[in-house]
């Protein structure tokens, strides 16, 4: 369906949502995203114009169904795929994406560091209806036997060739710069954001600025004709708690905050990517310097883990601190697997990432009071309670997982509409014997009728 | 070794270590717990005097390696384990609680309904050394028809017998009245606790007041002569986020109160329970209502569920507010395992549910800011940045799942020691190029310090 509403703005110079939105032009992109938020269009188009909202919509992925994130619209979620050197394939990566995409995830991105990285990519892209994000620098360096040989001009290259194939954000690592490196003194962990590390070494090798930051003008012209949205990385962002609001932190994100109204000022869409590992009491407050800092664009937040001690279990620490991020106003959030800190995540930690995220997300809306978001609870329950538990399972986030945790112990056809399960048993079912206590409810309420009346 | 310490008490007609506070007697209990939090003697004996902490020690659990529950100790963290009519038997209780205590469960709650309650709870009191907490009504009703033939008697005698036997700690659910049933009117789930429900049966049966709340005076009396620590059953917890907060769950918190108080007069250690399911917003305000109505009597919640949809992940949606509810002030946590609303925990459901809740409570002392709380998160961190795998595991909430995990992608002894991991592999290690980062800032350090001096 996209490809014609691109063909029909074929020739203009900038098409960016930002740009029409700015001349009062709802696309066709606005229109389907205020039908699926549904929240006016006009309000689409007004926050794309502020820039408080994006729609990552590159005009060479028509097989994209636009969506948007930003404060007014629920939050999202990204799912990372991807291989990298050591280990993973193509059709382990669609399997991922295909996963990822049923349970939920909003958008993906390809990280992948290794092998056929653009046929990756490509096969990604053609089978996504959700924006594809990636991160340059990763394809750049493959190229090359070290980032430091790395031009401006090679990862201009990379970011072209990528926005020509169709992926609809990058994260830039941009706002890094050598004035920083300095900062980083007295972490625990030091830089951990891999594009991060890699421009604190071109710099350091060089003693010259970041080429990601002293490129960024022809990175928003390439932007402009493609409609590539920017998320710019937080190179700096801290990988432990005790790392966690320092001053190399927050020294970048002044730096994001100009590159925002820089990518504005070309009508270029922009995110701002945030932290990483933060205690629970430092959430609200990140959120509330990062909308400040950078005039209310998107946060995009990488978790945060609201504590280090749990390798293995780190969907579990991030999505915590997810939920916080996500209640306090960031508008998406970057799942973290399982394998987090010890390995490249398979099929099943992305399916783990995901839901443990689409909890993070649906409670951040629920605190938030959005419309309508807690209607599917309120169904869920009421099924629940009316033990259908087939009704049940359908309304999960996670079906098949509901459905078999159900059938491990009952797993015959009548417990579908048996009136327990094996937690409790059936003479222990507090749902059941509730139902009893609505029936006297109701009956004393006849009598004290039957007696006023009499 | 604690046998000793209970035997030089013998005689006393209330042995409660509430009663020895108050008398400001520290007993070899509070100096045991004084000794492992890490606090001032004299604070445990004035929190244990006051009523905001409790060490919850029957005289019949010789094998009880003393712990406090309380805002000035560390939060804390419950696993239920126990059978069901349905399925289970004793070997398997006893391996949940060995994976509970090993993954660091500070109480374990039997909640049998089913088989050789009896025994079984004989199996797992004589081998734990945590607290162990029951729910009698679950046994009283084992020996009757319906819940409906129990009497006062029968209630106070299962009490008895469990006191006898070296319980530690009993929900009772006396916090329900007859005057509450009509306030569930309007709920989705009605009531959820089991045995909140049981007593609501018998209510609505004899249309007679709840005989948990009737004989509470007799309880108490059993409660002092063994040391029994009253947690009181919230028998009116929401269900649902739609239930939250309702009239019905405040009104019986009101009651809760009064028997808070009731508890205190007579020496008796008591702590209160809590919902249940709540969205984000709501959960600080719940913590302070409770410790308000009921005079900051240690606040013990289960979960809560911030969102309804994700059955399969409640150990997950439930962390998330089990940290919210910690960081707020709640003193124990209640695990929920993935397998909460779908069928009875198993051994690994255990772990899951443990690990997420050690993670919740441990966030919550970050955030709180107790002392020396972070330094494992540290210590975690550094062993990461220095590429010390081993150590990383042991620091680990879970080492076995942690190292088993990094292991799937890469096996061999070699990657122990390995500056990379299967994530990112060994071109795109951020922590190993962070380190070269370092070595620059040192040499620019050492330049600027030469041009000074120069």
């Amino acid at each position: 369906m996209r490809q014609e509403w691109i063909d029909r703005r074929g020739g203009d110079a900038c098409v960016t949502q930002m740009h029409y939105a700015r001349q009062g032009c709802a696309t066709e992109e606005m229109a389907y995203v205020a039908e699926r938020e549904q929240i006016p269009l006009e309000v689409v188009v007004d926050e794309v114009a502020r820039g408080r909202m994006v729609i990552p919509a590159n005009i060479n992925h028509p097989e994209l169904e636009p969506m948007a994130i930003g404060i007014a619209a629920q939050c999202k979620v990204n799912a990372n795929i991807g291989n990298s050197a050591v280990t993973s394939d193509v059709d382990n990566e669609i399997a991922k994406l295909e996963t990822a995409v049923t349970l939920g995830a909003d958008t993906v991105m390809d990280l992948s560091t290794g092998g056929n990285i653009n046929g990756i990519r490509e096969s990604i892209l053609r089978r996504s209806p959700v924006p594809i994000g990636t991160v340059p620098v990763y394809q750049a360096v493959q190229g090359v036997d070290s980032v430091t040989d790395l031009t401006e001009d090679d990862l201009v290259r990379v970011v072209e060739g990528q926005a020509e194939q169709g992926v609809d954000y990058m994260t830039i690592h941009c706002g890094i710069r050598l004035e920083h490196l300095p900062l980083i003194d007295g972490r625990i962990t030091g830089i951990v954001s891999r594009g991060g590390s890699l421009m604190a070494q071109w710099m350091v090798h060089h003693r010259r600025e970041n080429p990601f930051y002293t490129a960024y003008d022809r990175i928003l012209e390439v932007c402009r004709r493609h409609d590539v949205t920017l998320s710019l990385g937080d190179s700096l962002r801290p990988g432990c708690i005790h790392d966690a609001c320092d001053d190399a932190q927050f020294a970048e994100l002044d730096t994001l905050g100009e590159l925002t109204r820089r990518a504005w000022d070309q009508d270029v869409q922009v995110m701002v990517e945030g932290p990483g590992h933060v205690p629970m009491d430092k959430i609200a407050m990140n959120v509330e310097r990062q909308q400040r800092v950078c005039d209310e664009a998107p946060f995009y937040v990488l978790g945060p883990l609201v504590t280090d001690i749990a390798p293995g279990y780190d969907h579990i620490t991030s999505a915590i601190g997810a939920a916080l991020a996500g209640w306090a106003g960031a508008s998406m959030l970057c799942y973290v697997t399982p394998k987090e800190h010890l390995g490249l995540p398979d099929v099943n930690d992305v399916r783990q990432g995901v839901v443990a995220y689409k909890i993070a997300a649906h409670a951040a809306d629920i605190a938030r009071h959005r419309p309508g978001v807690r209607d599917r609870d309120d169904e869920l329950s009421r099924a629940r309670f009316k033990f259908d538990w087939r009704r049940q399972f359908e309304l999960s986030l996670d079906p098949e997982t509901a459905q078999r945790m159900h059938d491990e112990t009952l797993p015959e056809e009548y417990f579908k509409s048996a009136e327990f399960c094996s937690m409790c048993g059936p003479k222990f079912c507090s749902m059941q014997i509730s139902q009893t206590v609505e029936e006297y409810n109701r009956t004393r309420r006849e009598e004290e009728a039957g007696a006023a009346t009499a």
